[in-house]
């Protein structure tokens, strides 16, 4: 175990492979070539599509102790990872890693898979009951928690080696064409994708809706596709997107998105030119929807909005307020009909969006990121991978990434949460650093980083409720009290990676 | 020196590198990994623009003995090639091999950086005067001519290695994000760059409209480009893209025309999902226009055209004749304006378009392709690299490519050219084998193929002109007389490679 410059005690080994301490957002360099496939050739003639995907994890030559891949655009209503790992397990096949963009609620089905030895780990992190049970010690599977800038990293370094990738494709061709944008599974961006079909030894397309050559516009073409499988149905529809993102009518939600939405405004970025990126949570919607009002108030042309696309940012593409949409994710079913149908509503790799390790990502050319939290601490840092019971339930996502990208990254938090205090002396896990979050943002006052000066100043002046953090901290902690230190282990059930590769924090077994 | 499978007489080694004779055009399987760039980082805030082309080369770490390229998309308008070498030269840089995608007789203007040993050799065909001076002797420069295919594929492998790449980019912003959709250089695709772009160790956008960020739709993205130079002018419009291509009005070339469009019909592939290529040519485009009104008249609904676009291809995609164009180049003014605006006109990849060594290439799914010849020989190879004076006067393209992958390529070629029998004993270079050209059409007959007895066959019973190769020879022969051969010297002025890497034949010195 090593101590980190966060003054994190993170292992240096951990899943056999040596681990990096976390040292600064910046400065580790990357060294040596980009990875890349085996090259193949195939020829005129040759038939891409197999009869089941048991012909096809056969084909593959997927083997004991290999890796596996899927995609997370069908989010809670994707049926395919469930599906596969039946197939594998069928075939007896054990030992499996799987390296997928990240793991939903709706995948607490593989837990036998996992607990019977078919699956060992998770190179991603794991949203919901399996990273629970791993905090309770009740299954056991190395997890290793990564942007999704990081994993475009680790994959484009050779970090990650995904030996078979299954891409769930919702419109597709019998050549391996594909994209989200239209079909029963229809899911929009397949932005996330794009690394394993470049990377991934073997590339299985998998669709419920297979169409004439070719399928166009294409996400992900035939030259990076092996296989194309036919299967029943892809995913849930009803779950694929999220159609309840609206705005809160929750007063605290709406009084931390209207301070927020100043501190963008005295910032100064509200300008033309202006570029933004914001969740789909009701408290982010409502900040988009008060920066929406400033910029028609202002007359302000935006350049792009990016990130995971709300119908929010859909509404202010075609209003003229953004240019461009930069989409590497679909958050709802607006988002999936504009990109089908708006040359100027770009599908991006997740590669493009957040991969610390290119000529440069669009989170490099973020004016203001609005982002959530499970807590943060007197020192910036924010967690979002642990709730305040120390159980691993969230991934990472863009957090990290668009932190350290934009000029303004503003954490968006209720002061309060189930009677516990939001801003600690020190979070339980160290998801993004201190050092590139610049304000945050609750309903009780306005906390800005030491490194903008200036941007605090203007704040008092235009008599926003700037506090020192501290002084947050002890207000809330005078209505909350001192919450009960959580107690853990000394195993460590996740590795959290920062988005250059370092280990930024761990997450232990919690103390029962 | 050793024979290949076609009897030709090629080096095992050319420009001190080991060559393999050419053998068959399927058989030859790949091994190891896809080449791929240096990793590499930048971080928020960086500054990719650079003041000058000669700031920009000296960032590159351009040195002597290096490779560099551009792309041919602004034909043979381009000024970036000859600016480029101007700089390197004033930099007193040396012995450069140029890796372009294509040399357009514009580039003459490099002839006096040859003598002088700034320019060393051409990892690429040529086009024009370079060419017919090195047949003559008059320059020594070792040229290696690739087939579009071969290019991505030898990119790809990494046996070409590009150091420095310049992409003329007609829209471009400061980060690298680029199209050639507009701006006052528009040329549309930009499909061959996208290898340089994936493939040089280092990246420079040229423009001459600097754009705001985001460019967008985007071609080559910001991910990929390390530096962006602005110039005040990167080719004369009216010389990027011909306008001048018309249906030819020569009853030689609409015979012609007649026979091939009849032979696409008689081989039972014009009915829906019917794919096709043709290239610019008067006869293409008859071809082409015959063709469209076949599947008018025959209510067909075909599924892509694809190669270098036309108006004619777009009028077809506009008509519902075709579902999607694959457009690795635009070969006209309405090409390029559809490509900006139809989101079914899709830009392409050379890699896409054509490299034998990925997962399959469109050229793969082509039903039928038109092509053209400066020969052919009565074992239905095809030159069109050398004229019948022995000189290397034109570059491959995507000829032997799109002869492979389509399930029926079509020559067309008047009988006599210049009072010269376009029918040979043998070609004088072989560009493309016999062994995937299935037709050869001139205005007195058509020659099939023994591989094709069926086709033979019907064209017969339908009454078309169907002559065995040797009897068209002969009455070819009877009116020109049999044309003195050329004599050549030993020595080797270009190797042309077959879309797999192996040479097919070599060019050699003219004896004067």
């Amino acid at each position: 175990m090593v101590r980190n410059s966060l003054g994190r005690l993170v292992p240096e080994i951990f899943n056999n492979q040596a681990r990096r301490p976390y040292c600064d957002p910046f400065s580790l360099q990357p060294t040596g070539q980009r990875a890349s496939r085996t090259l193949r050739r195939v020829n005129p003639g040759f038939n891409k599509v197999l009869a089941s995907l048991k012909d096809a994890i056969i084909a593959s030559g997927l083997k004991d102790g290999m890796c596996i891949s899927t995609h997370h655009h069908l989010r809670n209503g994707d049926m395919l990872l469930n599906m596969v790992v039946r197939v594998i397990d069928s075939l007896d096949i054990r030992d499996i890693t799987i390296a997928s963009t990240s793991i939903h609620p709706v995948h607490a089905e593989l837990i036998p898979y996992i607990k019977s030895g078919t699956i060992r780990g998770f190179e991603c992190g794991v949203n919901g009951l399996i990273g629970e049970m791993a905090s309770k010690g009740e299954i056991s599977c190395p997890i290793i928690v990564r942007t999704h800038g990081g994993r475009a990293r680790a994959m484009s370094t050779g970090e990650v080696k995904v030996d078979v990738a299954f891409i769930a494709a919702p419109q597709c061709d019998r050549y391996g064409n594909m994209n989200g944008y239209y079909g029963p599974s229809a899911c929009g961006s397949l932005g996330y994708a794009h690394l394993d079909a470049e990377y991934a030894h073997c590339v299985i397309a998998v669709t419920d809706n297979l169409h004439d050559y070719p399928v166009s516009p294409i996400s992900i073409d035939q030259t990076q596709v092996d296989y194309v499988v036919q299967v029943e149905k892809l995913g849930d529809p009803s779950k694929i997107v999220s159609t309840t993102t609206r705005i809160t009518k929750d007063p605290v939600g709406l009084m931390i998105a209207k301070y927020a939405s100043e501190v963008i405004e005295t910032a100064g970025l509200i300008k033309d030119g202006f570029s933004f990126q914001t969740g789909a949570g009701g408290t982010s919607l409502a900040v988009a929807d008060n920066v929406r009002k400033k910029m028609l108030a202002a007359g302000v042309k935006g350049s792009f909005g990016s990130g995971g696309i709300t119908s929010y940012f859909v509404d202010m593409l075609e209003q003229g307020l953004f240019d461009t949409l930069f989409d590497v994710q679909c958050f709802d079913l607006e988002a999936v009909k504009s990109i089908g149908r708006n040359m100027k509503h770009l599908e991006i790799s997740a590669d493009m969006y957040a991969n610390p390790f290119n000529s440069g990502a669009v989170v490099n050319q973020l004016d203001a990121v609005i982002l959530g939290a499970t807590e943060v601490d007197v020192d910036f840092n924010v967690n979002v991978n642990t709730e305040s019971n120390g159980y691993l339930l969230h991934n990472t996502g863009g957090h990290s990434d668009t932190a350290a990208g934009a000029k303004l990254s503003i954490i968006t938090v209720p002061s309060i949460r189930g009677r516990l205090p939001i801003v600690r002396d020190a979070v339980t896990t160290i998801t993004t650093p201190g050092e590139t979050v610049d304000v945050i943002v609750t309903e009780r006052g306005i906390a800005v980083n030491d490194q903008h000066p200036e941007l605090k100043k203007e704040l008092i002046k235009r008599k926003l409720p700037v506090k020192d953090i501290r002084q947050l901290q002890q207000e809330i902690v005078a209505m909350t009290g001192i919450p009960k230190p959580l107690e853990f282990e000394d195993d460590i059930v996740a590795v959290i990676e920062y988005r250059d590769g370092t280990i930024i924090d761990c997450v232990r077994r919690v103390k029962e």
